[in-house]
């Protein structure tokens, strides 16, 4: 069936998400309607903590920001004692008015403008992962001009490349991304990061991919980050405080995903550290990882009303949804499987095959292929699970379509933590110019 | 070098659009930039409008709002005497709020909602085109609870489907649109809407694909179309007033593409229609076309102000922009493929070969692979070409960046038709629940 975290069903035969009935969420809040299940959240975070503290004291999980950010996300996030990783001024800005803990925020992106570095300086920010050589310039010289100095981490691209299942390891290091490790591009940052006046530099950050299920892939990186390392302290007389090894843990989308979990990830990681750092004579760094979708994905459900059904004999019974690719653009991105079911009906025998289509008008927009439910008609809630991550984050308004809500369900009751958009909210934005306002609209005679 | 429209490349070597420097519109509208070239939008509008006239006077050609609307791009294809699609609330909103002409409006969608139907009866639209069943007999009760009528359109699926240089035919039409023309499910939605007491039947629709090239696509729907029409009209004595043939005429995004030009292609439309029509003596009816891309799609323009640079020797040099596919998502979509010029260096020699990332916080989010261009260095101004359709409608927020602003630019001077986001507008729908508030956030001791 799915079901993750406080899901249950209740008496009346209704999915429950954090002991509210999501029947009544959709009365209440209208669909389409992310709900969060606070307690998974709050679990997930505690169990990447708790596996720290057990296995890696000096350990810090920081929270990809990218998967879901809201000021509410932020301030959970903030009294689960996580740090954050933001990428934009953006994601900086919602952070700062949530009163997230200065301190504890990463500064992450490939392309950091100078409006959003000096944003991050006059903040006060924790650290700044510098991603290349001219954001390391323009860096030292804000800060300069500022009169601050920021610790920094720089950002190496190991040559590991995780894909799900398995993993690639490469010497070209194709990427928009960070200073590869060959030919000597990240020792000579290093030079130069050590070299630049404002700048503090405390380790180095990786990232090797997304929705990653074997841990191998991250024992070869760690294994090559401290040959580096190894190198690095005998040619420069340097040595990395802080490792941060990113983010990509996978997480159980449907019912062919067998994710590790955080507790395994964390307990592997501090082994090879442990044994890499001993192996090369170096003190134990401090470690970071960066979950996001394996923090908030599972906690997501997006809850749908089911409009239209289309019976086509002999082809396919479609169902249709009052959201699709604008509040879940990851089916039509990266043909994503969900798993799904008839939340008000979650006790019923599944009695057919069914697609689950979208509301916007393009033939791509398809939410499911081939689910079994119970006997739908219109009317009835859909919930798609495992929805948390890469949703409301990446939404558009495509087809004008309002963004949906998102409510934080825990412990019996539903808080509202972003408001539906509104039409008028729609065409806040547009401005008509003066001289398309006076002009007549030419009227067309009918042949 | 794939300039079109009034661009053109001035005496300081800068590109021009709409007779504006577009080095001075990025200086004062800021970047990303999306530039609307207006008089080749006004120019397409006219293409359309004159090959109906010359060839087929019975001929509507229906703006598809969903590449981009705005409050100002509706008073212009108003101005233009076009016709508009809109597929849903928002858009409908937008154009009503525009004050686009209402029975000039056609209302397409695979699930349009009960509040959306009354918002198109009250509103007094031209016409709904009706994609299944159960959208007939909900529209059906809601014009008797209005006490309204409402002209109709049923959307049908002929069983062609088109993919740019070829189309395929096929018996089984799995689609989440309209009604198949095969096993009777179509006759039998025609004898349905016959028999609604408040819906006039005026007459189909269908839809067979996006960025199309061939014309010959078109030829063979027109030919199946006319053969239901001849069959049906034997059978329940209907026939059609008007034929809307849908959108999809292909664009030039780049030097792959060979599309047909809007006056070949209304020409061929006409002369089928006119062949098939003769062949089954039925009267000429209305011809509607729904371009959108066609519109306006070689009329935008993105601009973007380069950032960090890398050239990882022997792998690949990137360029980095303030965009990406928060603004364009259509690479990271459909992988598609764009031209783009140094804008403030239109008339250098290319020497190199390069990439352009955009700034999101994911690998996928490349702009362009192996463009050729001159030397380039941070502050330069990159301009995408061809992106006038499905950018700015499909932009999210991803990575909390804002979305851009949009201007027309026109016989030397531009205005803001879409002003940018800022970052208090991208939390202007966060919440933070009472229970959020007041809780201590927990402070976390370094190990």
């Amino acid at each position: 069936m799915g079901l993750r975290g406080t899901m249950g069903i209740n008496e009346r035969g209704h999915l429950e998400i954090g002991g509210c009935d999501v029947v009544d969420l959709a009365a209440r809040f209208g669909t389409p309607l992310y709900v969060f299940d606070e307690e998974l959240i709050r679990e997930q975070c505690r169990t990447y903590q708790g596996a720290f503290a057990r296995h890696y004291p000096k350990g810090r999980t920081i929270y990809a920001g990218k998967a879901f950010l809201t000021i509410a996300m932020c301030r959970l996030i903030a009294e689960e004692g996580l740090y954050l990783d933001v990428v934009s001024g953006g994601e900086l800005y919602t952070a700062l008015a949530a009163g997230f803990p200065k301190e504890r925020i990463y500064f992450h992106g490939n392309n950091k403008s100078r409006e959003e570095l000096v944003m991050a300086l006059q903040a006060g920010i924790g650290c700044i992962v510098v991603d290349n050589c001219f954001e390391l310039a323009v860096l030292d010289r804000l800060c300069e001009q500022l009169s601050c100095q920021v610790d920094i981490l720089l950002r190496v691209t190991p040559g590991v490349e995780a894909h799900t299942h398995t993993y690639i390891q490469t010497g070209q290091l194709d990427s928009k991304f960070g200073f590869p490790l060959a030919q000597g591009i990240a020792r000579e940052a290093v030079r130069k990061a050590l070299e630049a006046r404002n700048l503090n530099l405390r380790g180095l950050h990786c990232h090797i991919g997304s929705q990653i299920f074997d841990l191998e892939s991250f024992g070869v990186t760690v294994a090559i980050l401290f040959h580096f390392l190894d190198e690095i302290r005998d040619e420069l007389g340097w040595t990395a405080e802080e490792l941060n090894l990113g983010g990509g843990l996978g997480i159980k989308y449907n019912r062919d995903d067998s994710p590790v979990s955080p507790e395994e990830y964390i307990a592997y990681l501090a082994r090879v550290v442990r044994e890499n750092a001993g192996r090369s004579r170096l003190d134990l760094p401090l470690i970071g990882v960066e979950p996001g979708r394996s923090i908030v994905g599972e906690a997501g459900t997006t809850l749908y009303r089911v409009g239209a059904i289309k019976d086509l004999p002999g082809i396919r019974k479609y169902i249709t949804v009052d959201g699709g690719m604008g509040d879940n653009p990851r089916v039509a991105l990266y043909q994503a499987a969900y798993e799904a079911m008839v939340a008000n009906k979650a006790n019923r025998n599944k009695t057919q095959l069914v697609s689950v289509a979208g509301k916007c008008c393009e033939s791509g927009d398809m939410l499911i292929w081939d689910l079994e439910t119970p006997h739908v008609v219109p009317g009835d809630l859909l919930a798609v699970l495992c929805t948390g991550a890469y949703t409301y984050s990446m939404a558009s308004n495509y087809n004008r379509l309002p963004r949906p809500a998102a409510v934080f369900a825990y412990r019996g009751s539903a808080d509202l933590v972003v408001r539906r958009e509104t039409y008028e909210m729609l065409i806040a934005n547009d401005v008509l110019p003066p001289r398309l306002q006076g002009l007549e609209v030419r009227s067309v005679e009918q042949a």
